[in-house]
């Protein structure tokens, strides 16, 4: 069950009272267009136009301000010039309207100085507890009640409800999806643009939406992801209440991100925290406009997958055969089916069909229409079959199809998806009969994947959105020595020890000022072991020289500390600590070899739309020849930390390839866990993290080198 | 210019007369569809429906048999029941029918019985030169002159003629795409199905209708590729006529090959083999039927693209962002304009609109009509544009961008793409003014793309379909002499000389009978050596113990291959040459070490589809990780090879990672063209070989281990 409407949600779905502030008579300006929305669509609501010149707008008796309206306004639609927008704002917040919707344009999206007053809105919104859409924005519509809050010729008419959202940023493109899907008989709960986002965003408004029971699906298009708290919560929710939502997010690519930057002013964030993002939170991404709508239709019979066993049935080899390679290439299985059940669906098909999956229903199923009805009932009742696949198109004959399918269709909760070849008419019979139809077998087997993926893919419960808990004593004095010494980066024997206190396995050392001071550290450690130059300000430690490994003995020791000692004078002279590290004198660091095993990387960054992110990669080689690297969203649990691990191509390493043993998988997954869990509980310290390499061996895994930099002061994301 | 068209493409395009042979006066029956489908297309020539037992057929005069038809018959539709075909097609050979379509079904797709009589058809037509379309298939449709030989309701009426031809292995798959892109405004100038390919295959058709000038674009619907001389002729043909050939080749995956074999009991090959198969003969292969349907709109103005560079125009944000993201997918550069372009371009657009590329012409556009048309005519005379896409959508004032594009679409010969979110008519508009329109942003980029591809790709001239030139004497006798062993594996010192007679550099290396053989031949070689048995049984020495490396002196080759010559001895018993290659006696092969470099592999095999084929890959861990393989066609020129080389991930290895000094890829190329060379001229001999592996060095790479196999008897394909 959904929780009480927020005062927003309610505005929005059952508004008593919808106010135009900016109204005209004509409608062939935009300010005519909102009063006549309204009537057109049936808002049965009090319509109260506002213009101080008039006494009545479009034969409703006008209102001088929105302070004279009696009673409550749910919500005031603004359609005066920039200039005075932010007056009629402040006069809406006096008047206690709940949502202000603001279609004028000329804010951030022009200049500066549009974007100042951008600002003094959103500051009004948080003063005043007023909510409002836009500026620059086209509206929102939510069908039950007849609400079209638009100036758009676009909307104008009935709505028919359904129980899909949409919400966009964008307005254009948002406004022709929404009309050719509903030409196209798919329906909408409500569809809502937010436009240039002063306060409210997507993610917020599908937040506020997924509490609705009247929407079971939420669509969302995106530019940039704003408001990632909002976005959490609403996955939390979608989650809970099994509601699918499924996000468009453009500018994935660099080209796409500098169009969005002239187009948004917002950064875009790296795809891959994208991907990990939304991925974390179980939100489906799609690729294109035609996706995004195909998952509409896909989800609109609230059916869920309780496998990936697909069933075929086709009235033309061709098109199963196309079904039965996009099911491939979505890891869903086509199970040829047992004998018996052949059997029995050779007695519904033709002789010259093929009956063992995909099923070939032929072409005589024109003359005998009960033919594919027959099929389907049998494909419905065999309990190997997840899932159902028909495909089909118009023929002069086919009518009874169509009848015959979406009459099975009611009979089962077994998703069934439809592709097929035909008019407008025979896709809007499907639509209306409420089954999925899609216009290419591929695409209807792409969208059939995605509800797989929604009723299958685990997606763990996300952490509160608390705050950081407070750091352990000896990780807080590390940091806050750090910070005293105005530094923002750790040497490497600090960043083992912030490590080692999440559980992180590193490789044992000792700091040495001196060449006898690393022979007995050595001697302690046991031979052989590496040499490095021990510096906060060397993050390439080893493009200097300054890393010697597998040294043997006490004088191979002796020869390469001497060395790197001086290298670490000449680099960070003696007495600077901000330079040197803790001990304020050129040193370095003796450290334990690991044993040699599988190579693997660990790293930390901040996405600026995700925030700080987990990166784990295969090691040396493969790193730089495949980007063979995985990004996810701390904190793992060890389950999804194991599937991030063997999501790598280097992971078959691991499990030892060509003959070699395999090495300690369950000891990294570990060691990722833990790295992660530095990640959350110091996400408000750490800029970067980069541990390379951590090496896997037969038994245990263990960071060999690693690198920190924090924030140079305690930052937020 | 096109060559004089064939006999069979003059029958088909402009036939005098058209007999339809079991016609019947009942519309309502298959049998009354040709006779009416053709009077309602319009066509012009003579109808001959062919009936003995009615004098006259829906108000024609019948024959009672092909043979009492006067005059030269061009094509018989045949519409009787199975068994009566054969019969049929006899007469139609002794009227000298030029085509007889069949679409009777009964044959190779109902059991062995009706596969018989299809073989007899296919003798038939060799022994008397009639040719035949089908059986079971739907017929065919040539638009210049009306010529509609089908029964299916699904062609009635008028079809309007186009420039692109459509010919489909599936029948209904191909008439609902056929007829869905009709509806759509598309046009054809021929629509071909061939059903059983009994004599006519897709590929067959396609080879001799790319002759018509008439038809410009070839789209095809595989499931298998039947008879690849004749699409090796046709791609040698398009590419001279500059005509594009889309293909969507079906049943890529094992579960879509398991639903080809049953639909059409024919083998798939490999997928790999046919990407290998269409990309070397030029033909543009796409994934879906959406796809090849955008193929024919986007290639319909006979436009090539000069370059890569892309100019967006949108009149909403969010669709000029989501065309960006396509382009970086295929390599499109949105490149931003030079700051005196962006002026003029500035001077079109709104002040809040972006002149940078993507060009953001806002949705003032509604307002300004003239804003869209100024806008798009800078671009087209931007000299850095080479490709333009728009994207808009319908609104209540959007008629007149429609319009403006078409209008500067007319005006010029740079490629233009629209992507239009909209109605029916407007894509009607778009399509009927000759625009490429797709219902999607990233569709229309999609498309877009693969005309770059057809405009810019390198695709070399094919070698001529000649047989093999006769083999060099050493390499014939060599092949003679395993052959008459009884063996078909040559074992590892033949197998060098064979690929050292086709310029593969191989290790040096000599057969050796006895340990003190061994010592000799090493000491001559020069050490470290490897000593390996020799054997053409054991195709996986080291799987049993069989290989010895890096063997530094005489006693080390005297103590390994006495055990190597007891391996020997027991797989491969003496004075059995079958099983102990030339020599008769178990031996030893001691071969130079190769200098430490970076390991590739080189195979060929089989394909059921493409042949005799080549495969390049990474060698050692790679290419298990990864799968690091490409497949190509022989033979190969040394700017194909070097593209297969580098289109490998493991390629980077070859140029020197983290610091590793490069190899000499360039030593690899030129070894990959004569293993290709090899595999070409052999094309009729080799049955399988295997190079494993080719070990590149700072200067040279030469190939350290191989397995060849042959036919155990001159073969064909």
């Amino acid at each position: 069950m959904s929780d009480e409407p927020s005062a927003l949600v309610r505005a929005l779905t059952d508004p008593g009272t919808i106010a135009v502030i900016g109204a005209s008579d004509d409608l062939g300006k935009l300010a005519g267009g909102p009063v006549h929305n309204l009537v057109t669509a049936g808002f049965a609501g009090r319509i109260a136009p506002v213009n101080p010149r008039r006494p009545e707008i479009q034969g409703l008796p006008a209102y001088p301000s929105i302070t004279d309206v009696d009673g409550h306004v749910d919500i005031a639609a603004i359609v005066v010039p920039a200039a005075s927008v932010l007056a009629e704002l402040r006069r809406c917040a006096e008047a206690g309207v709940t949502l202000a919707v603001v279609f004028s344009s000329g804010f951030a999206e022009i200049d500066d100085a549009g974007a100042a007053v951008q600002d003094e809105i959103a500051a009004l919104c948080v003063e005043t507890g007023l909510r409002v859409l836009g500026p620059n924005c086209l509206g929102a519509v939510s069908a039950s009640r007849a609400v079209v809050v638009s100036f758009s010729s676009g909307l104008r008419g009935r709505h028919e409800p359904g129980t899909t959202a949409m919400v966009s940023q964008s307005g254009a493109l948002a406004l022709w999806l929404y009309t050719g899907a509903q030409r196209a008989g798919l329906r909408f709960s409500q569809f809502v643009t937010t436009g240039n986002e002063a306060d409210l965003t997507v993610s917020r408004v599908l937040r506020e939406i997924v509490e609705l029971d009247e929407t079971q699906v939420l669509l969302a298009y995106f530019e940039a992801i704003h408001d990632v708290g909002a976005l959490r919560g609403l996955a939390r929710r979608a989650r809970e209440l099994d509601k699918p939502v499924v996000v468009l997010k453009a500018a994935r690519s660099e080209q796409g991100a500098r169009a969005a930057a002239s187009h948004t002013a917002s950064l875009a964030g790296s795809d891959r925290a994208a991907d990990a993002l939304l991925s974390r939170l179980g939100l489906l991404r799609v690729g294109t406009t035609t996706e995004l709508l195909d998952a509409a239709r896909v989800f609109a019979p609230r059916r869920r997958a309780r496998g990936r066993r697909l069933t075929i049935l086709s009235v033309s080899g061709g098109g199963g055969i196309m079904m039965a390679d996009a099911a491939s290439a979505h890891g869903l299985d086509v199970v040829e089916w047992e004998p018996e059940w052949q059997a029995r669906m050779a007695e519904a098909i033709p002789a010259y069909g093929s009956p063992r999956n995909p099923v070939d229903v032929t072409g005589s199923a024109s003359a005998n229409p009960r033919m594919l009805e027959d099929a389907l009932r049998v494909a419905v009742e065999h309990p190997g079959t997840d899932l159902i696949a028909v495909f089909g198109g118009d023929t002069a004959l086919s009518a009874p199809w169509i009848t015959s399918i979406c009459a099975v269709h009611g009979e089962t909760d077994v998703p069934i998806v439809v592709g097929w070849l035909g008019a407008g008419e025979s896709v809007r019979r499907f639509t209306d009969a409420g089954v999925p139809v899609f216009g290419d077998p591929t695409a209807a087997i792409d969208a059939l994947a995605l509800l797989v993926r929604h009723s299958l893919d685990p997606v763990e419960p996300l952490p509160p959105d608390a705050a950081p808990d407070p750091l352990p004593e000896p990780v807080r004095a590390l940091l806050d020595g750090v910070r005293a010494q105005g530094r923002d980066t750790l040497d490497e024997l600090e960043a083992g020890t912030l490590l080692r206190a999440f559980g992180v396995d590193v490789a044992p050392g000792a700091r040495a000022a001196s060449v006898e001071e690393a022979v007995r550290a050595a001697d302690e450690l046991g031979y052989p072991v590496a040499v490095k130059v021990l510096s906060p300000v060397l993050a390439h430690k080893s493009d200097v020289g300054g890393v010697v490994l597998g040294l043997g003995d006490p004088s191979a020791v002796r020869e390469a500390t001497a060395r790197l000692l001086d290298i670490a004078t000449e680099r960070s002279p003696a007495g600077d600590a901000a330079q040197t590290g803790p001990d304020s004198s050129p040193s370095v660091l003796v450290q334990a070899m690991a044993p040699p095993g599988v190579e693997m990387v660990l790293g930390m960054h901040r996405d600026d739309t995700a925030g700080p992110v987990v990166l784990v990669g295969s090691g040396g080689v493969l790193v730089e020849l495949l980007d063979d690297v995985t990004v996810a969203l701390p904190p793992l649990s060890t389950a999804a930390a194991g599937r991030l691990v063997d999501s790598l191509r280097g992971s078959a390493l691991l499990s030892g390839l060509r003959g070699a043993d395999p090495v300690d998988r369950d000891a990294l997954v570990d060691l990722v866990v833990g790295f992660a869990a530095m990640v959350h509980a110091l996400r408000d310290e750490l800029a970067e993290v980069d541990v390379n390499p951590v090496v896997v061996g037969p038994s245990g895994a263990v960071a060999v080198d690693a690198f920190v930099r924090v924030h140079d002061h305690a930052a937020t994301p």
